[in-house]
C-alpha cells in the first residue's frame, strides 16, 4: 500500500454500473517525510475518510475486496486512515506524521522529530 | 484509476477475437491540474466516451469486467466520463476542472479556481 | 493496453514447458506520436506479427488468455495489429499514423498531419 | 520481489476489516548495493520482521497469500528476512550485504567486496 | 516479460513457509543492447538459471505458476535462460545478442551487428 492524502473528490454522471453510489476520491501519494510524490489517482473510499486526511491506499484488484461481493471496476481503493506514522530518516532520527497535521487548507505540516 | 483524456483512436483488423467490435481509444493521462503526464495508452470503452471528453480509466484484470462474461485481454478500460472533479492545490486553494472545459480542438481549458 | 514496434525476437532452448512452441517477441513501446519510449519487453504472440509492425499488447495475467487453457507464464502479449491510429496532439491537430509507414529497416517515419 | 529495509510502521484506527490485527510497517526498497532507490510503501507482515531489518516483499494480490483465508486488501507485503544477499557489480566484484550490517539508527553499512 | 541478467542470489532463514527450498536470485533488467535498467529485483526460479546467464522474467501472479498447485508468494519469477535475441537498432541494423556473451566476471560484451 502507498501512503496518501485526499485532495478532492470526482464527480461522473455517466460510468460503469459497478461503480454506482461509490465515492470517488482524489488521492496524492506521499513520501515516508509527508510531501507529495507522483501523480494524484482516482479510488475508491469504504473507510468515509475526507479531504485533508491522511490515508493509505492499495493498488489492483484488492481496492474492490471491501465492496465484495460487488464486481466494482476499481484499481485503487483507500483502505485506511492514518493515525499518525513513523519513520526512521536517512540521518537515522525518528520522525512521526500525524494525520492530524493536515492543515484545513488541505497543506501538510513539515513533520517534526519525535 | 487515473484521470485521462481522450485523444485518439486505434484500428486494428487483426487481433484477438476476444475484442471483436470493442471500441479501442487512445487516452492520455492527466494531472489533477489537468496536465497531460506519461504515455498515452489504448483503452477499451464501454461507456461511450468520446475524443476530447474528460474520462477516468482503471488499469488490469478489472479494465475487462464490463464486458463479463466475454474474456477480453484488455489491461486499461475506461469505466466513467467525468463532470467535472475538485482539487486542492499545493497552495491550499480548491480547483475545479469541467470536461465541458475540453475545447473542440481537443486541448483543454487551464483550470479556474473556484 | 500500449502501442508498440516489434523490433526482434527471443530464443530459449531452456524455458517453462508452458512457453513451449509459443512466438517470445521483442516489442518497443511506442508514444502516440510513433517515437520509441521506455524499455522494450518480451511479449508472446498469439495473432502473427512480424518485425516491423506495429501492434498494441497487453499487460499483466490477460496476456495469456489467447491461450486458454494452456497456462502461460506470461505477462505481456500482443493481442493486435495496427492499420493506423488516429491522435489529436497538443496543438489540435489530428495525426493518423499507419503501420505500412514502418520502412523495412524496422524504422518508422515520423506521422504526418491527416 | 524486492529488497527492502523497514524504516518505521503505519498507524490506522479506521481500517478496513480485513487488515484488523495486522502489522503495518514502513519499507523502504534498495538496490543490489543496498541504497534507498524509490518510495516507502506500507506493507503487510507475516514473517515478524523488525525496524532496521533487511527484508524482501512481495506485490500484487500476493501479498495476502500469507493470510488465507482471510481476504486482506494489501499490495505489498513482507515475505522473507535476509540474511545476506550476494551481488556482481558492474566491476564484476561480488558483493555480499548482511542484514546485521544494519545498525541500531536505522542507516546501513556501505557493503564490503567479499 | 523482460530481458535480465542473473548478478547473484539471496539467502533468507526466515520467510514464507511457500518460499522453502525454493531459489532465490537477483536479476538485473537489460536494455535490448544488453545494459543495465533499472533496480535489480528478487525472483524465483524453475528454470535452474545461473549467476552470469541472460534469462527473460515474468512479472506478477504468473510467477508462481511454475509451482502449481503450491501457492508461492512471487511476483517475478524466471521462467527461460537465454540462447540469443535479435534486435533491430533505432540505425535499422538488427543485433543479436548472444547469453555466452557474459562473461564469466558477470559483465556483459557489447554486443555486435550481425
Amino acid at each position: 500500500m502507498q501512503l496518501g492524502r485526499v485532495i478532492g473528490d470526482v464527480v461522473a454522471t455517466r460510468k460503469d454500473p459497478g461503480l454506482e453510489g461509490i465515492t470517488l476520491l482524489l488521492v496524492q501519494p506521499l513520501t515516508a517525510a509527508g510531501a507529495a510524490a507522483g501523480r494524484p489517482l482516482v479510488a475508491v473510499d469504504s473507510v468515509g475518510a475526507g479531504v485533508g486526511e491522511h490515508v493509505f491506499f492499495v493498488r489492483g484488484k484488492e481496492a474492490s475486496f471491501p465492496f465484495h461481493p460487488t464486481e466494482v471496476p476499481a484499481d485503487a481503493g483507500i483502505v485506511g486512515i492514518v493515525d499518525h506514522w513513523n519513520a526512521v530518516g536517512s540521518d537515522g532520527a525518528s520522525v512521526t506524521t500525524a494525520s492530524t497535521d493536515a492543515r484545513s487548507d488541505g497543506t501538510s505540516v513539515p513533520p517534526t522529530p519525535a
